[in-house]
């Protein structure tokens, strides 16, 4: 695609965290222009009223509706209101949509709009081709970074997963749990064992490894920080560490987000990047896959970039060479 | 008073952040015995339902009752809802009333009621023959603390101060800047120089020193942290370090809870006690204070303890030698 | 005991974190008296020296000498130099000694001492007539809380086990991993399903349970926040969800500071108290236990008096009545 | 500059926080190619062998050799070792060179090299035709940038200024304050009234109003977060608020990164960006001005690479338009 001719982006549910996060991101995407940012509520108001970072940024405001001369629309709604939205709303079948929330990630289909899951270290070829994405959550992408190696090798078996996520995770309602004089220097879990990602995790593991029929045990907890997941898997494994870190990185090879370290990883080592670190040990016949991203940048909206890229035939990291927080 | 014989003490609005700490110093200090807990959207309902870390410390349940059968009441409103209580509900004129909010503290009375201020630190002598108190603001007496001494000798001139407070000032209630998302790593101020603690702290410093006439310029900002508040103050001043340093520990000996240090401190050395500790520099001509307290406790309910005790003729420090937190 | 003789103790290695909170919990404690802590390198100091918020609640000083004049001598010092302590040391046999470090949690004797683990809800009639007691570690003791019910009813089998600690768990010296920096928002493993607490947990377990032969798999998580230590372990289980609740509040029905709550638990309820909060979940044929304390408290130092309230018949609870810091 | 022709950067003292900056920001700026990273102790490592998130980003290597193949130079050392370096090293006089220790920003030279002091919103014009420059410090960027409009307007009175910093602002060297434990949820002060950077605060003042003759009052805050400096200053002024917003929106309406906000700020609004926001109220007769930015990079790393910008006749912002972490 030349460079003078812009892909033109929609974006709908602009006012919440991963809306926040797709117009910052698109706003300094060199091959990107942002045709509107539709939200009811704030309609009218410029971008910096929701978004006060963005002052000085862009004068863009806010439009309560809706129009298809756009190419690419990013839903940024909440779980069920994406499916709604398309089922109520006319958008020409030309224009791709790439739908953040969980309603089309299991195969789900809406007025003939067939989505695939867009996981790019997984499904590169098919999301280049694809006209409607659905974006994996931010636990399922970091959980499953660390064992699609093993599931593509056959290699999986009942797999133990600790996940810890960001604040930003639970969105920007006011609940108790995102009070921050309760979260502050707290820790607690939910949804232990039941968590709704691993019904997309479960998906994508047997496609790869029909085989597999063991546990996903996943116990998610509240961190007390905003950004960013920690995932630590562990399972039985007749892998060496060498053999496992060999597989990972030919696995990884020509994916430029994903990085196996040899060195121990912490997670302010992606807050505010696409990346995802995985790093690996072996203990006894157990082999361990520390995994870890930015829930808001891989885990959503960056992703959702990156899957654009792919699907308009542009450089995988357009937009995405993203400085790191790192402290 | 002997031991056998324990002061009965309700709370009213025992179910916000300064009720729950009244709760927690009753429940552990030696002459008391918590009557009851009146919160009337709780009423039934145990204690630890709402303040889970007394789960294994007490069976009692909170009450939508009231009763004058006690010693001692604390009112642990909003402001404007203790007076209106007061007005509203019938107390025994035996039963000592001592009002957390602000409502009391400018020498408003209600049913004949009169409030003594209840900083103890200058206002002992009354406090022990008070029959109602009215508990200082938290940020009113970080910054009492550190002017006392000057406006007792007649040295204060316009005062500059800076104070920083932690998230449980701003209570329970869920508001965009309580969101731990927004607050962590976060900082703003608020109410710059309109502070509305202002007016008690005019006057009991005009009391001390009638001729005091200049500004106190106060810039109070959010901390992301839960308790405590940090206050530096500084003003024009011909004492020496040495004079000053005199000067503050000869007005702070006979006061367990208030020290002079001369080292540096930082915040955490009083979080979780009932303590104020003071520091003083000398820059030119310019006197620096730093004074900190537990906004929650030498702030809010420990104060009120503190008050409690010197009603009651007891030790001043019963029930109130707490660990600090610390770390 | 009678109230006018105090047990005196002596604190060796009070100038660390360990040190500092024995010196604050018997400082406060009505039953002792502190003889002397010693630390070489303060020596002379007064102990706000080096522990800046005990200005104001003591003019103690430390001492670099080291006197059998007291009845129980607490050792607060690394791994490795309370038995080299012990080793160089003339502590007259009569004095009860209560180390905190590892050295002797597995059986290890020292100049005919022998030692008691020190963990009342497994061991509290073996404490009672102890001589010596081994403080257990930190993470053990909340992992095992979590466990023991089961192992007694013989019913362990192979246990997935995620802890997450304070920065105050790696002491107080400059590391990499301790600057604020680099934890601040940060997460990180380390030792992972090979920390050295589990020798300890294994020896416990195995005494309840014989048969017990699976793993303790153990991920030890590095938390951005100072104090506190939260467990989830989770096993294969035939007990309902009200059976657990049974056998762990059946467990636990007398022994004061470990409770078993019906609701969702979250760190802070423990933190500055010397508490044991267990919740239990079941998924599937899965049990999730749920552990937390604070690790200077009920993982080391108010554990220690715990302990020495049972050596010295005093009320278990004495001096560890200890407002939370709640917030 | 032709898009085909990079300039040439080396980056002296790289493994520090403004080196790894000034690495991020010039890896990924679209006219710049990283000649060399010199660290003298990191000699033959990969750059992210100390950067650790830049895993995945480059494979540069840090050298230990010193070249004047470059465009320009960039002095990321310690206060003193800057005016060292130079003298010591031979350094071509073509190269020019951006320095960000405090050794060159009160006029000093070395071997014939004078500084500019770079300020872009004070200085453009000769930072534009600049071979040196002097890059300002972090809170003297925040503190001027606050009040560069009142002086250019000849308003300036004596001014009282509190900044709050992170702890990257401290560098990472270990020490007792930077230690977690110790700073999490900590307030503290330091040269209060005396720090280093006011020298260079008055100079630019007085630069642009020479009457100016009051003391800037400035109490530093040690924050307990990691990046972002807020400044809130207030001073007698006679204007209205409207103004004063007019007076400031005026004098920044030309530079790309520094605005003036209708609404409240928060710190986070600026950090990893390269901007100063800054908000105005007036009271009574007091005009309150707060003023924010992120220490490393407009505070020093980012403001390195505008400066470079300028000199080299490139977009001021290029390289610059950086996503906010803003959670």
């Amino acid at each position: 695609m030349a460079n003078d001719k812009k892909i033109k982006a929609g974006i709908i549910g602009g006012a919440g965290y991963g809306g926040g996060e797709m117009i910052r991101l698109l706003l300094n995407h060199p091959n990107v222009e942002i045709s509107y940012v539709n939200s009811r509520s704030n309609a009218g108001n410029p971008l910096y009223a929701v978004h006060a970072d963005l002052l000085g940024e862009t004068e863009l405001t806010f439009t309560g509706e809706i129009s298809s001369d756009i190419d690419v629309l990013f839903l940024c709604l909440g779980h069920g209101e994406a499916k709604k939205f398309l089922e109520e709303t006319e958008i020409a079948p030309a224009v791709k949509v790439i739908d953040l929330s969980q309603d089309f990630r299991l195969g789900e289909t809406v007025k003939g709009r067939e989505f695939v899951y867009g996981l790019p270290e997984m499904q590169r070829e098919k999301i280049v081709t694809a006209n409607n994405i659905a974006n994996p959550g931010c636990f399922a992408t970091g959980i499953q970074l660390g064992l699609l190696p093993l599931a593509k090798a056959g290699l999986l078996q009942e797999v133990h997963t600790t996940g810890i996520t960001g604040s930003t995770g639970a969105g920007q309602s006011l609940q108790a749990t995102s009070h921050f004089t309760w979260r502050a220097n707290n820790i607690s879990t939910y949804k232990v064992l039941t968590h709704q990602h691993l019904k997309e995790i479960r998906r994508s593991l047997q496609l790869l490894q029909p085989s597999f029929a063991g546990d996903v045990n996943f116990v998610p907890v509240r961190g007390d920080f905003p950004r960013g997941i920690w995932v630590t898997s562990y399972l039985q494994s007749d892998l060496s560490l060498e053999e496992a870190q060999q597989l990972y990185k030919a696995y990884y090879a020509g994916h430029p987000f994903t990085h196996v370290s040899d060195k121990q990883i912490d997670l302010k080592q992606i807050v505010n990047t696409n990346k995802c670190l995985i790093q690996l040990e072996k203990v006894g016949n157990k082999l361990v896959i520390h995994s870890i991203e930015d829930n808001l940048l891989k885990g959503a909206s960056g992703q959702a970039v990156q899957n654009m890229n792919l699907m308009f035939g542009l450089d995988e990291t357009a937009g995405l060479r993203l400085k790191s927080v790192v402290f």
